[in-house]
């Protein structure tokens, strides 16, 4: 059977055998959690990018490739709310690759990680028959002045939420959004801060798919509104003009934006804050979780369909 | 330029910029450490195994690949005299891998992962048009009862240290050794606990090269003894009948054996220790740290030659 590559994480998600004492938060979230000692979580995540599957190097240059493997790790860190302490890298180089090159991937990481200052403390390097591909893996620590802010997971969502987004969504990938967006650490901890985060992911595989996540994490439904989903200007029609701006926003991935729940209650002073530059983000309210365990999208005009899990995965 | 891995390497080294309060040691150790706060030092290590360059799969096989993937993280971790708390892996897969040939990847990393007590956290999965590349990063923290085995660095060898190995060098590759070896993690620690451990790496390029990167840490040269060098049986005579084994010894990497520097007063109570059972390893006293920065390989007849760096080094 040829693999796909979401029934493997399923599979893995299933081989369980934690000590849930020592890991409070295994595969399967935005980032597993560890305990170091009884007072000590250490939140560890890692993702890869990929030469022709997260970005070209012929077209894209190397230290692009680089900032985009620190930024995906720095997203994650963001949808857990949580503070970058620091990261490791692995390079695997195409044979004849360029001291120069290997230079520009390692200022992609750095520049970026310095940003937040999360330190690169250590890194692999190996020459290979094959094509570029880096890997991070980053660790944090729970964020606020004595480390406050608990970790937000994507299995808190309550029946009766609100969903909200930031910032825009669609287009990353035809335009260079996958390439220079700024990860929303900042932004995660001062919303853990001032609201009740009930759940949280950044969106990397669309809207559909990773709202489909948080209800899968969390056993619960949501409903969203087709009119209150903020889409990117362009959004689709950058690839083919007939394709539909709200295709592209529910299922083009790329955005790393912070998909997240929160009580009812939160949305109005959420709202405010923004509207005051008291959060200087955009944030959309984009629909309502539900008790009941399906996708819905809403039309303006009240008719509703559900939503089929359109995001990409790299299947073979 | 052509990048060549120590060159890059060196480069890497020399870009500094760490605040050391956070990051008390930066890349270029066997892993880096780095502070979750005054009293929590993190290390943390990342190594990568690439299809065609540390295992081959249509040879070896996808469990055998993952193993080493973990087995090399967890040499890292033996190297410190630390102690594993978990590790996360991504995994790059060729197109058309089979579900079946993905599950043995993760058994091989999760079955020597648990043997250590340490969990597989987190992971990251991606099909590409390139061959199989798997990248674990391995986090530990200070070994013995209360944290009290200060991680052991390379930089810690002094003139007139005494240089010890575990068990035999040379063959690892041509042998299976280099798929099957348990990595030093018990016998790290045991040492850590009963003797004043100055230095130390584990052989992954060869004793000469990694015997070369105690002493430029320290500043210090070494001489080792011809005679004493412990020699797997068999080396270098199975891929040529007239390999000098000596040669395979120094050079062929792989071994993932401990190398390290005690004062000389500690090496009777070490030797006496193995007789009596104590140290469940082999130990052999193969050389002195000498205060002038060479490499020198005495013979027999006491005749001294250099020692060159015939360590293979990944390059283009």
């Amino acid at each position: 059977m040829i693999m796909k590559e979401s029934d493997f994480l399923t599979w893995i998600y299933s081989q369980n055998g934690f000590d849930p004492e020592k890991v409070p938060v295994g595969p399967g979230d935005d980032m597993g959690i560890v305990n170091l000692d009884a007072d000590t979580p250490l939140l560890v995540g890692v993702d890869q990018v990929l030469d022709g599957v997260h970005f070209n190097l012929a077209l894209h240059g190397a230290e692009a490739a680089g900032r985009k493997a620190m930024a995906r790790n720095l997203s994650d860190v963001a949808a857990m709310a949580a503070l970058p302490v620091g990261a490791v890298a692995s390079v695997a180089l195409p044979k004849g690759f360029s001291q120069n090159d290997a230079q520009q991937i390692y200022a992609g990481l750095r520049k970026l990680g310095d940003e937040f200052a999360c330190p690169l403390v250590g890194g692999d390097v190996s020459t290979w028959a094959g094509p570029l591909g880096i890997s991070v893996t980053i660790f944090a620590k729970p964020a606020g002045a004595t480390g406050g802010i608990k970790p937000v997971l994507r299995s808190g969502a309550r029946s009766g939420n609100a969903i909200l987004v930031t910032g825009q969504l669609g287009g990353s990938w035809y335009g260079k959004h996958h390439l220079e967006f700024v990860p929303r650490v900042r932004e995660a901890i001062l919303l853990g801060l001032k609201y009740r985060l009930r759940a949280m992911i950044d969106i990397s595989d669309g809207l559909t798919k990773d709202l489909g996540r948080i209800c899968k994490a969390s056993n619960v439904g949501a409903e969203i509104w087709e009119d209150a989903i903020p889409i990117r200007p362009g959004a689709g029609k950058d690839r083919d003009p007939k394709a539909s701006p709200l295709d592209a926003a529910l299922n083009d991935g790329e955005d790393y934006e912070l998909l997240f729940t929160v009580p009812k209650g939160q949305v109005e002073k959420i709202m405010q804050d923004v509207a005051d530059g008291k959060i200087p983000v955009a944030i959309s309210h984009i629909g309502t979780i539900t008790k009941q365990q399906t996708l819905t999208l809403v039309s303006p005009d009240g008719s509703q369909c559900p939503l089929t899990d359109g995001g990409w995965d790299h299947e073979t």
